[in-house]
C-alpha cells in the first residue's frame, strides 16, 4: 500500500517525473527543480529581498576575485597543501571556471601512486562531453551484450536432454519437438522485446516496463529477480570457467579461489575502463566462439550428408522415471536456461549510439537469430549423432570430438567455449549498473549509483557487482555449482512481468495493430510464466526457495530506501507559500519563536511570534535577518590555537562568550586568573566537571543553551590541531572531533573548526 | 644529543618544570602557564585592547544567559537531543557551573546500556575531590603492592637451587650462603629505596630518580625496562596461574586462552574500580598466602625440633657442570628474581595517604621484612628437609606435602600459592599506569595517560597494560613460559640506574651522613648491576636479547613523542614581545601581508605590512581586527539545507559568495537560472568539472583562493545533512565529511558545518 500511496503523491508534482527524457548523463545526479520548488524558491528569495531592504550582499566588494582571473600566473603550493595547482582552472565566461585536468594526480610520490596505478589500469579520465562517443556501435554491442546469451548454448541443450534421458533413451526423440517449442519461445520473447524497445526508447528493461505499466512494486520485483541473477551469473560463470581450466590443468586446483578473484578483478578493470574499451577487449572471444560453433555445424552437416543423413541410434539407457507431462515441462524449463541473457539489450538501449532504439532493436534481432541458429543446430546435430548426456564429458565436447576426431579443431572449440563462459559474466557487468542507475533515479537504490566515474562508466554499480560476486565466490570456495538452481527463476520472473507489462501497455495506449501486438506479448508472458512456475516448483527444494525468499526482502529494502529519500526530500523541500496572495509565510516581524520563559529579549529586539516555533522551525533561518547568533568558544588552555579561535569568533561581530571546563575548583580559579592576565576581553563561563569527563558536559551544556532559546543559532568555534602524520593523532585527544560528533545530534548548532597546523 | 639539548632548553623556562609539586591530581592535564607564557598572553591581550579601542565584546548583551541561572526549571530534551538534562548543572558563583551528575546515563535504553554495564562493573563515578580518600592506607597498600614481590618466593628459592643442582647435589650446600647474600641484597636494596622515598617524596620510581640524577635518557632506559617487565609480569603470572589450575583440572586445558583472558579482564575491572576497591578485592588472598607460609614454617620448625634439628641428606644427583664462579653467579641471579616486585612502592608514593613518604617507607619496610623472612625461612626449611628441585612437583609443594602429610593444609597452601601467583599481575596494574603518568607529565608518553578516569584511576594506562598483556598471552597461546628469561633483566636495569642515580643525588645534594647513604646506594647499585650483567649474559640466547633490543627502541619512541610535543608546544606558544619596550610586535597598522600581486585592496583598507607574511603568519589573526574574512558556500542544489547555509553565511555580515560545481555546461546554466529565480542575492561562481569529480576541484579551488591571498581567512560553510540511523549514511554521499578532510591540510581555511536534521 505504501508504495501505491507514495506513487500517487509523487504524481502530485513535488517529485521528479518517473521518466524524464534524460538518460545516461552525468547531470542525472542533479535533477532539475520542479515548478512547485521553483515557486517556493522565488518566494524565499522575496523574503530575503524584503529583509535586506534591497541591498543584496552580492554587490559587496570581496577581498579577492573568486574567478581567479587576475591570478592565473600563480601556482603557489601552500606549505601544507597537496592539491595546489591553479592552472587547473580555465576561465571562460564571467563567474565560471572549468577544470582542465584530472585533479587526482598531485602531491607526493606516495600519495600519487594509487592514482597513477588507477590511470594505468583504467586509462585517462573522459570528459562528460565524450559521453556520446562512449556509446556502443552495433558491432561492439553484439559481443558485449551477447556473451551471456550465446555462451548458454554450451549447456542449454544438454540441460534439456539430461531431463529427458531420465525417462529412458526412448524419450530422447522428444528433444526435437521441445527444441522447436523453445525456438518459438525465443522468437516470441525476442519479437516482444523488439516491441518493448520501440515502446520504451529510453530504456526497455523489465524494471522500467513493469514499473510503468504494472506499478512500482512489480517493477521492483522484476528488478530484484534480475539483481540476484546478475550476481549469480558472475560468480557461477567464473566458477564454471575456472572449473574448465582446472580440469585441464589439475595442478591449478588449489588456486581456484585466487584465480577466480583474479578473473573477477580483470572483468572489473575491463568494465571500469568504459563501454568502448570493454567492447574492444571482449569482442574477439565472442566472435571466435560463434565462428567455432558454426564451423562445427558445417563439418557435422557435411559428415551427415556423407552418411546420407541417417541418424545414429542412441545407446539404450533405462528409464528412471515414467514419461509424463512433468518431465516434458522440466525439459522445456531446463532448455529455457539458454535464454537468460536476452534481457541485456533492453536495459542498455540508451547506451547505443543514436538512433538508440533502432540500433538496439537490430542488435537484438541479430542476437536472437544467432541464438536460434546455434541452439537449433546443436540440438539437431546431437540428435543426429545419437549422443546421450552423462559421464564426465559435456555434449558439446562429445560432439566436437566426434566431428573432429583429429587435428587442433577440437581443442580450439573447447578453448573458445571456456573463454566465452568466463566472459558470460561480462554481460552482467554491463546490465547490472544500468539497472541500478534506473532504480537510483527513481529513488529505490542509493543515489551514488547515479554517478558516472571518470571513464563515464557507472563505476559504483560495477564495483558493487564485483564485490557481491567475489563474496559469494569466496564464501562457496569457488564451488558455486549449488547456486545454479537459483538461476533462471529470477530472470523468468522479470521476463514474465515485463511481457505482462507490455500487455497492459498496449491496452492503455492502443495504437496501430495493438491487439496483434498485445497478443504476441501475452503469448510471451504465458510461456515465460510457464517456465517460471515449472522452474520454481521443480527446483524449489534444490535452492529456488532462496530466490522466493530473497526477492521480497530486496523489494522491501528498495522501498525502505525510497521512503528514506522521500522523507529527506520532504524535509529539505522549500516551504510552499503559506499565506496565499501575500507570498510571505510569516508576518512582517519575521519568523521565529520567543524564549520559553517569555523573558525580555536582551538584544532589545521585539519578541518573536510564538506560533512559528515547534515543528515549523525548519522553515525559519532562511534569510540573513532571521538568523540570530550566539557564538560559543570552548577553551582548554590559553595557547595560540585558543587565542586564534577567540579572535576568529570575536571578529564575526556576533555575540560571543567563552567556556572553560575544569576538573577542579583550583584549576578553574587558575584559569580565570590567566583569563584576566589576557585582558578579560570576552565573557568567560566556567564549568566544573568533577568527574573529569569533557565531551559529555560540554555537549550537554550546549544542548541546555539550545533548549533555553531554540531560535538562537549557536555557533561552537573549536580550535582544531592538525597534525601531519597519522601516528601523531594518537598523541592528541582529538576533543574537536568528539565534540563535533556529540553536537551533530543537535539542530541549530553550527560547529566551526579553526585549524592550526603543526609544522614537521 | 637531542634529548640533552632539549633538556637544556626546557630549563630555559618555556617548558613546565620537570617535577612540579603536584602529583596525582586531575589538574595534571592542565599544566599552568609559565611566566613567559603569561607575559606573552598579556601582550596579546594589550594588542586586542588597542585594536578594539576599549570596547570589549565582553560587555555586549547576549541573547541568552550562559550561566543558565534563569532557566534552571526547564529540562526540555530536544527532538534530536540525547543528552538534554539541564538539572545536571548547578550554579554556584557567577560565571561558574558545576556538573552534578554523571553525564553518560541518558538517551534511549540501548544507548544507555553500555554506560549502565560499566557503572555496574566499576561503581559510581568519583568526584575529583575524593582523590584523597581514594589513596591507600598501609594495610591496603601492603597487599596491593606486594603480591608480586611476595608471590615470587614461591619460585625464587627453587630457581636458585635449580642452577646449583647442575653442579651435583653436593653443591646444594651452597644454597645457604647464596641465600644469605640475597638477603643482604634485599636488605640493601630495601634500605636504599627507603632513602630514595625520603629523598623523592613525590614519587621515587627508577624513572624519576634516574631522570633527575642521571638525565632523561637514563630515566627513559629505566622506564623502558620497567614497562617491558610489567607487561611480561601480567602475561607470565596469569599463564602460571592458569597452568596451576589446568594441572589440577586437566579438563580445562583447551580453555587456557579464554580463561587467561577472563583473568586479565577481572584484573582490569578490579583495577578500574580504583585503588581502594582493588585493595578490598586483593587483600585477603595475599594475607592468606603470608599466613599459610608462616604456618608452614611453624610446623616445619616444630618437626625439625622434634628431630633434634638434624638435617635430612639430599638424594645423590650427578653433576652436569663443574662448580665454578659462573654457576654461583647464575644461582645468585636466579634467586634474585624473588625481588622483582620491590619497585612497586616507590612509584606509588603519591598514592599513599599523607604523610605519603612516611607511610610508603613503613610499608616498604614491612614488605622487605616479610620477604626476607619468607625467603630465608623457605630456603632453610628446604635445605633441612633435603629437598632437590626437579620432577613435576615444585619445591614449595614438596615441602608442604612433607610437612603436612595428611589433612587439608597441603591443599590450602597450594590454593593460596595459586591465587597469589595470579594476583602478582595486580602489582603491575598498579605501577604501570603511574609510571606512564610520570612519563606523560614529562612529555615522553601520550598525554592521555595523564587523564584520571571517573573512578580516579589512570584508566588509560590500566587498559593499555591489559591490552598489551592480553595480546602477548594470546599470541603465545597462553604458554608464555618462553618469556621468563626476558623477565628480571628489565627490573635490574631499572634498579641499577635508580641506585646509581641515588649516588649521584647524594654527591650533588650532600646533607647529613651523605657519605654513608651514598655508600649504601653504591653497594646496592653494584649488587644490582652484578645481577643484571649475569642475567643478561646467561639468558641472552634464551631471550634476553629481546630486552636488549626493545629497550633502546622504546627509548627512541619516547624521545620521538617528546619531540612531537615539543614541536607542538613551540608551534602553539604565544609570540614573545618582539619589540621590547612597546609591548607590541607589529606596527600600529596591524599585522598581516599584502596580496601577492600588490593589487589594491578591494575592501578599501590600507595594504598590510609585507614583512609579516611567510613563516610568521602563525602570529597574526590573534585579535578580531586582524582577521579578514571571506565566506564561501558550496551549493549543489537549492534546497532547504543550501538556503539555510546561504542565510547563515550572509548573516555573519562578512564578504560572502557561493560556488556551484557542475559536470556539464547545461547543468551549470540550469543552476544559474534557478539562482536567478531565487533572486541572485549573492555572487555565484560556477565550476565545470567535466571529469565529474567533486571534492578535489572544490578543495583545489579553495586552495587557489588561499594561495592568492593567504592573509584572508576563508570560511567554507557547508550544509550537513544529519541522518538518524547509521545505515542511512550509506544512502548519502557525505560530501561535507570528504570536503572537510580535503580542506584540513590548508592553513587559514575554517570549515563550518550548518546541520540540518532529517526526521525519523
Amino acid at each position: 500500500m505504501g508504495a501505491g500511496r507514495r506513487r500517487e503523491r509523487d504524481e502530485g508534482g513535488t517529485a521528479p517525473p518517473e521518466h524524464p527524457p534524460v538518460t545516461f548523463s552525468p547531470s542525472a545526479e542533479f535533477p532539475p527543480l520542479t515548478d512547485a520548488e521553483l515557486t517556493a524558491l522565488h518566494d524565499v528569495g522575496q523574503r530575503w529581498h524584503a529583509d535586506l531592504g534591497g541591498h543584496p550582499p552580492r554587490d559587496a566588494v570581496l577581498p579577492l576575485d573568486p574567478s581567479l582571473e587576475q591570478y592565473r600566473q600563480q601556482p603557489t603550493p601552500g606549505r601544507f597543501g597537496r592539491l595546489a595547482r591553479i592552472e587547473m582552472f580555465r576561465t571562460e565566461r564571467r563567474g565560471q571556471l572549468t577544470v582542465t585536468g584530472s585533479a587526482d594526480a598531485s602531491g607526493t610520490w606516495l600519495r600519487r601512486a594509487p592514482a597513477r596505478l588507477r590511470r594505468a589500469l583504467l586509462g585517462p579520465p573522459l570528459a562528460s562531453a565524450a559521453v556520446l562517443q562512449e556509446r556502443m556501435r552495433k558491432l561492439v554491442a553484439l559481443p558485449v551484450l551477447s556473451s551471456d546469451l550465446l555462451s548458454s548454448v554450451a549447456y542449454g541443450p544438454e540441460a534439456m536432454l539430461a531431463v529427458l534421458v531420465l525417462a529412458g533413451s526412448g524419450a530422447l526423440g522428444l528433444s526435437l519437438p521441445i527444441a522447436a517449442g523453445l525456438v518459438v519461445l525465443m522468437v516470441t520473447v525476442g519479437t516482444s522485446y523488439r516491441q518493448t524497445i520501440r515502446a520504451y526508447p529510453h530504456g526497455a528493461g523489465s524494471y522500467l516496463v513493469a514499473s510503468d505499466s504494472l506499478g512500482p512494486r512489480s517493477g521492483l520485483t522484476a528488478a530484484a529477480g534480475l539483481i540476484l541473477d546478475y550476481v549469480l551469473t558472475v560468480s557461477v560463470s567464473v566458477a564454471a570457467g575456472i572449473g574448465a581450466i582446472t580440469s585441464a590443468l589439475p595442478g591449478l586446483t588449489p588456486f581456484t579461489v585466487p584465480l577466480g578473484l583474479l578473473v573477477i578483478a580483470g572483468l572489473l578493470a575491463g568494465n571500469l575502463r568504459g563501454v568502448r574499451a570493454a567492447g574492444k577487449i571482449f569482442a574477439a572471444p565472442t566472435y571466435l566462439f560463434i565462428a567455432a560453433v558454426l564451423l562445427l555445424f558445417a563439418v557435422g552437416l557435411a559428415r551427415a550428408a556423407a552418411r546420407g543423413f541417417t541418424p545414429v541410434p542412441p545407446p539404450q539407457v533405462g528409464a528412471v522415471e515414467g514419461l509424463g507431462l512433468l518431465v516434458v515441462l522440466r525439459a522445456f524449463a531446463s532448455g529455457a536456461s539458454s535464454m537468460t541473457g536476452i534481457e541485456a539489450v533492453a536495459d542498455a538501449v540508451p547506451a547505443f549510439r543514436p538512433v538508440e532504439w533502432r540500433q538496439a532493436r537490430t542488435t537484438l534481432t541479430w542476437m536472437v537469430g544467432i541464438l536460434v541458429v546455434l541452439f537449433a543446430g546443436l540440438t539437431i546435430l546431437i540428435d543426429f549423432n545419437g549422443l546421450v548426456p552423462g559421464g564426465d564429458e559435456t555434449l558439446l565436447s562429445q560432439l566436437a570430438r566426434r566431428t573432429f576426431p583429429t587435428g587442433p579443431w577440437y581443442a580450439l572449440i573447447q578453448a573458445a567455449t571456456t573463454i566465452v563462459l568466463l566472459l558470460a559474466a561480462n554481460t552482467a557487468f554491463n546490465d547490472f549498473p544500468r539497472l541500478l542507475f534506473f532504480m537510483a533515479r527513481d529513488g529505490y537504490a542509493p543515489r551514488r549509483f547515479l554517478h558516472m566515474g571518470d571513464r563515464l562508466a557507472f563505476s559504483n554499480g560495477i564495483v558493487a557487482l564485483a564485490v557481491a560476486a567475489a563474496l559469494i565466490f569466496v564464501a562457496f570456495g569457488g564451488y558455486t555449482q549449488s547456486l545454479i538452481p537459483l538461476y533462471a527463476v529470477g530472470v523468468f520472473l522479470a521476463f514474465t512481468l515485463s511481457q505482462a507489462g507490455m500487455v497492459a501497455h498496449w491496452r492503455r495506449h492502443r495504437g496501430r495493430n495493438w491487439r496483434r501486438r498485445a497478443a504476441l506479448n501475452a503469448t510471451g508472458a504465458l510461456l515465460c510464466a510457464l517456465v517460471l512456475v515449472t522452474a520454481a516448483i521443480t527446483k524449489f527444494v534444490a535452492g529456488a526457495w532462496v530466490v522466493v525468499l530473497a526477492v521480497p526482502l530486496l523489494v522491501l529494502l528498495c522501498l525502505h530506501i525510497r521512503w528514506h529519500y522521500d522523507a529527506m526530500r520532504e524535509a529539505l523541500a522549500l516551504p510552499p507559500p503559506q499565506v496565499p496572495g501575500t507570498g510571505r509565510p510569516e508576518p512582517a516581524g519575521g519568523p521565529g519563536g520567543s524564549g520559553r520563559g517569555g523573558e525580555p529579549d536582551p538584544m532589545g529586539r521585539p519578541n518573536r511570534v510564538e506560533e512559528s516555533t515547534g515543528p515549523g522551525d525548519l522553515l525559519v533561518d532562511l534569510t540573513p535577518r532571521e538568523v540570530r547568533h550566539l557564538v560559543v568558544v570552548p577553551v582548554a588552555r590559553l595557547n595560540l590555537a585558543a587565542l586564534r579561535a577567540l579572535a576568529y569568533a570575536a571578529s564575526l561581530g556576533q555575540p560571543v562568550f567563552a567556556v572553560h571546563l575544569s576538573p577542579e575548583q583550583e584549576e578553574a580559579d587558575r584559569f580565570r586568573q590567566q583569563w584576566e592576565t589576557w585582558g578579560d576581553h570576552l565573557r568567560l563561563e566556567t564549568i566544573i566537571s568533577p568527574y573529569r569527563t569533557v565531551i559529555a558536559p560540554l555537549a550537554q551544556y550546549v544542548e541546555a543553551l539550545h533548549a533555553v532559546r531554540p531560535e538562537v543559532t549557536l555557533t561552537v568555534v573549536v580550535p582544531e590541531i592538525v597534525v601531519r602524520h597519522l601516528w601523531h593523532k594518537l598523541l592528541h585527544t582529538r576533543t574537536e572531533l568528539l565534540l563535533r560528533r556529540a553536537l551533530r545530534d543537535l539542530p541549530g548548532v553550527v560547529v566551526t573548526s579553526v585549524p592550526i597546523h603543526l609544522p614537521e
